[in-house]
């Protein structure tokens, strides 16, 4: 996953006179010169140099607050959070979306993490968790957390996505909705853990092994097929994220990372990978990320998120209160490559209607395609009443930003 | 910073039985075969193939629990959290230290990243805070923090380190701590901001200036001077840590980065940069971290931290329950350039005394000096009574950790 800025000249600034007012004259006055310039930097706006005191603000007045022995964010950010859809945990899916219109950069911080689960969160002991390696293998093996912590440890920063996330873009007309709404199903971190190709090596595997089904140890029991060949390059049995143990949304105390294949594959709370000759046909698998395409074929085993880029700002809430230069950030990522390019559509907002798109490139050369592109090879299959539920998976087109004359943002299809 | 792994044989493993019980006869086999052979992959030891059913812990039993809008981790990981010195905060400086015996990875988490305050945790209203560029500039300006958002962001991982952390190596005699309170005052994250470099052009620089007195919004105001010439390279005005706004602890809602330079210089709650043709001499440059060698010469304006590793697992508290293979992994990082090489002592615990030790290079060929050379380069200073409080900075020497014949690890010089 990479975090996309456009390189472009300096933008236009609210100056703010050293007594803390807002010069009114100064935002005035540029802009009428922005008006009619692009690409030339702020201008040069005499603040006054009376800065000597500062002002003392309150808290630079009185001793602050003690340390936590866990820190967490400022009260002042108690809005960015995940969206949750089951607060009442109710018997069904779970969904907690990542607020990417209010963060920057390439991580994903633990406590913003998305997740999914189909039976809740578990509350797992580490201590009495195994993983269990078995099927066609030369060793049947169960590996304790404590055991996997002898063996070499790999840390990778990569993305998981949910297959179903920016489904709502299959929908005929756009969903109203911001970017957390819309693609707030993938998030990215530094993994941490013991490839599974180590712990093949000690199980040894019979040559009749094709598959491996993965089983988690939450209630539903969630189970995917995994080619052994993904096994045996780059899986992860996963033990911490962002350098912690990995949290109970990701899969505590251990969960299966393929990087690039669809979230729901790296199964969480992983307890069981038994190696087969066929994939285990299981219900992810047969049923919702296995639906028929236009031309009758199935999109069965087709794990690979592929590349995709959305602006994440300014994206929908987001206010552009004045014309000039707004920088533009948003997430590239692919599962079939490096990301090698990005296109952004606008730099530079004039006061007039306006639409942003990202579109990227990995170094497979895969290209993102556009909504149109994608619709017609999958069909657009529905105009659900809520974002939360659609049939479609694997939406990775462009999408459509339109910032209107006041400066909102809006979700089109463009 | 990069977490480093001795690249190694495949560790022994205490393998357990299908059923969940470990198999003793395996156990002793294996110590057996051990003590005789190194470099050998674990022997093939058949535990059965029994894991149809796969018996069910609770929490494979019932629903899990609601997932919370901001993820924190599982309740089995209260032990992992940051020392607090000053827990009851009285008017002293307060230091929390990042727990890396328990860590993995080169992200510290944002609630663990390590903290150092002179007066406190400053709870700042960021609508209210305002950083001031002034002094030798040609257009003075004041940048909200919404300003500021209107700027090119970069995003970089880096470390940042107190020049203090280590101190307790300068003692007479070897201080029996964990790494934690040996080396917990370095930590690494993604930090995303405006480049200072932006902002100055943006101001302009009047050519007699050479210095930026940077200047907190806490109570203590701490300032320390930055040569302008840094500032114009790769420091930044840091908004975002791991994704998310820094936390209180690193300085919210924007502090001064300065990419490999010790902590103290990175001022966090940012208000002011003044550009003036003298340093400040404030009282962490002239007293603090302007230490005079034994050549009578001073530290002062030696702003680097330098090359520099230890090995964070396994360390004191930690047990190895038996001899074979063990991953070893650490942490190494540079302020003057990028990570080449490291070298560690010991790849295999045959069950005698043993020392462990790590040695880092980068690429500016700096090489990390044995405690020997540091202490005679710069004087020995103390034997204190706590290891929070020690006159020496900017240690980076080689930690020696050594293993007995039970298993258990200390602290030598060696």
């Amino acid at each position: 996953m990479r975090r996309v800025r456009q390189n472009r000249p300096q933008p236009d600034l609210p100056v703010i006179a050293g007594n803390g007012l807002i010069d009114r004259r100064a935002l005035l006055g540029r802009g009428a010169v922005i008006a009619g310039a692009i690409g030339v930097v702020a201008p040069a706006l005499a603040t006054g140099a009376a800065a000597e005191p500062l002002a003392d603000s309150p808290w630079s007045l009185q001793v602050g607050d003690a340390m936590p022995p866990y820190q967490v964010p400022s009260r002042f950010e108690k809005g960015v959070v995940r969206t949750v859809d089951n607060p009442d945990n109710l018997p069904r899916n779970s969904r907690a979306r990542t607020p990417h219109h209010l963060l920057q950069g390439i991580i994903t911080p633990n406590g913003l993490h998305f997740t999914i689960c189909h039976g809740g969160v578990p509350d797992i002991d580490p201590d009495k968790h195994k993983l269990v390696i078995h099927g066609l293998v030369k060793r049947p093996l169960v590996f304790t957390l404590e055991a996997l912590s002898r063996y070499p440890q790999t840390s990778r920063i990569g993305f998981v996505e949910c297959g179903g996330n920016s489904a709502p873009l299959f929908s005929n007309e756009p969903i109203q909705a911001n970017v957390q709404a819309l693609h707030g199903l993938a998030s990215c971190s530094e993994w941490t853990g013991v490839l599974l190709s180590t712990l093949l090596e000690e199980t040894g595997i019979q040559p009749e092994a094709k598959w491996i089904i993965a089983e988690g140890a939450d209630a539903p029991h969630a189970s995917r097929s995994v080619p052994v060949a993904k096994a045996l390059d780059d899986a992860m049995i996963a033990l911490y994220q962002n350098g912690e143990r990995i949290q109970p949304g990701q899969g505590y105390p251990m969960r299966l990372w393929l990087p690039g294949y669809e979230g729901n594959m790296n199964i969480k709370y992983l307890r069981r990978l038994k190696l087969t000759s066929e994939p285990a046909m299981s219900y992810y698998e047969s049923r919702t990320y296995a639906q028929v395409l236009p031309n009758g074929k199935s999109y069965r085993f087709y794990f690979l998120q592929e590349v995709k880029s959305f602006i994440s700002s300014p994206s929908p809430g987001h206010l552009l209160k004045e014309p000039g230069y707004h920088e533009i950030s948003g997430i590239a990522y692919s599962g079939t490559g490096r990301i090698t390019k990005v296109m952004v559509s606008a730099e530079r907002w004039d006061g007039g209607p306006a639409v942003l798109q990202s579109r990227a490139w990995d170094e497979a050369g895969n290209v993102q395609p556009t909504r149109a592109e994608l619709v017609a090879m999958r069909g657009q299959t529905s105009k659900p009443a809520s974002v939360l539920a659609f049939p479609s998976q694997h939406f990775n087109a462009v999408t459509s930003w339109a910032v209107d004359t006041k400066g909102g943002v809006s979700h089109v299809y463009a």
